[in-house]
């Protein structure tokens, strides 16, 4: 058996998320069928994250372990042609060492969620972007936004469906930017809760809409307490852009 | 009658052109219905640019007469909300004086054109690339390009079916700057022949792979012979971004 990392590209819309769903298409789901055509074997894709459904990836990391000899190049060449119908391509892949877990062994995730503050409906940038018609004070989201770095009890920003069994996590960073009427929050941790991402932004678009107060974003940290959420941003605003490692690849 | 300005953005990829087609839809087509639906009149849309299919646009500029008393605030919105189903938006709107013409007015056009220089088939940017996997020497390009600026007779780098009477144009600006795997052409003209741009980049794409010498641009420029066009570029990496005039709006 070899271990391949392979880093995804892709557009989420037409799929049910990144992970296998019983109802629906899945990336992994898309990825294991090629692999097995390729390969003629049942290998698990295993990722750094676990996007929702109509999430983007830019760059997940994953791995799958294949016993079939063949070089990363040609894997990824062989995936990439059975792929081509879904907006799925692999755009790295390289052997790593067994004890290498795009999971377990991944130190940082980086994601971008990118807001249009604008009144016309969406054309080039549909199903890319959340659109936004009120105009927001990014400024504000900033300043409300720092509120929420560091160490804290999360349960206010993440789904009641999340599994995982603490709700404290570290988050390193959180800026909201503005470019034209694009607006583009950047959200980096060790890791996430389910949704968190998504109900950060959520929050921060109330305030940037002035419907909430900025200090309202620490308060319903502070109440921990998922009733607590204002909004929870919809997906297909969000992009997994980048995840860590300690060691190569 | 009031004069009314728009701007349009649109993803070119569902539509045969922005102009008015026999054998398909069309994005005057689609602006015009929703005009007639609006003010119960036929006004014809005129636009700056005659975009192929597959084009796209993020500055379109056209302009419509229309007897109705409306705002041009509310005809955007009611245009919008009626255009929704395509991928088509009125981004601005305004009143303009009965001179002022979409087409004959324009004084300069500007449009990009985004090359993915990579290997694994597009997911997110499908349809708003060209793909090309040799890689580009896009300084190699930069220079080649300089020698099609200027003053010159592009009957080489038109279209077989471009109905210009005169194949002589000035072109102002063309640019190849690369960032990432990502190659962007920028080109400036008062006006261009039908498939100027797309026959440029094709060309320039030759040279980028190596396969024409950087002189053969020019050459091909001076053969004044659409024989000697190397490749004319597919349309999907092509975007209308400017129309300039002289005067308001």
């Amino acid at each position: 058996m070899t271990r391949f990392a392979l880093t995804l590209e892709f557009d989420g819309t037409p799929f049910f998320g990144l992970q296998r769903q019983k109802h629906g298409p899945s990336v992994q789901q898309s990825v294991e069928a090629a692999a097995r055509r390729v390969t003629g074997e049942d290998a698990t894709l295993h990722s750094a994250g676990r996007t929702d459904a109509g999430v983007h990836a830019l760059a997940m990391r994953s791995h799958m372990d294949i016993a079939k000899d063949i070089t990363p190049f040609r894997l990824m060449e062989a995936l990439n042609a059975l792929l081509r119908p879904d907006p799925v391509a692999i755009i790295a892949c390289q052997n790593v060492p067994d004890d290498w877990h795009a999971r377990f062994s991944c130190t940082g995730r980086r994601y971008v969620y990118r807001i249009a503050n604008r009144r016309p409906p969406m054309t080039l940038d549909r199903n890319r972007v959340w659109q936004v018609t009120p105009e927001l004070d990014h400024t504000a989201m900033h300043r409300a936004a720092q509120s929420l770095v560091g160490r804290h009890d999360f349960t206010t920003y993440r789904s009641a469906h999340c599994q995982s069994a603490d709700p404290v996590k570290t988050l390193d960073r959180l800026d909201v930017e503005r470019e034209g009427d694009e607006i583009r929050i950047h959200a980096a941790a060790r890791s996430f809760l389910h949704h968190q991402v998504r109900s950060m932004v959520g929050c921060l678009a109330l305030v940037g809409m002035g419907r909430w107060r900025e200090e309202q974003i620490a308060e319903a940290l502070a109440a921990r307490d998922r009733q607590a959420l204002g909004l929870n941003a919809p997906p297909q605003g969000l992009y997994f852009v980048e995840a860590l490692y300690p060691t190569s690849p």
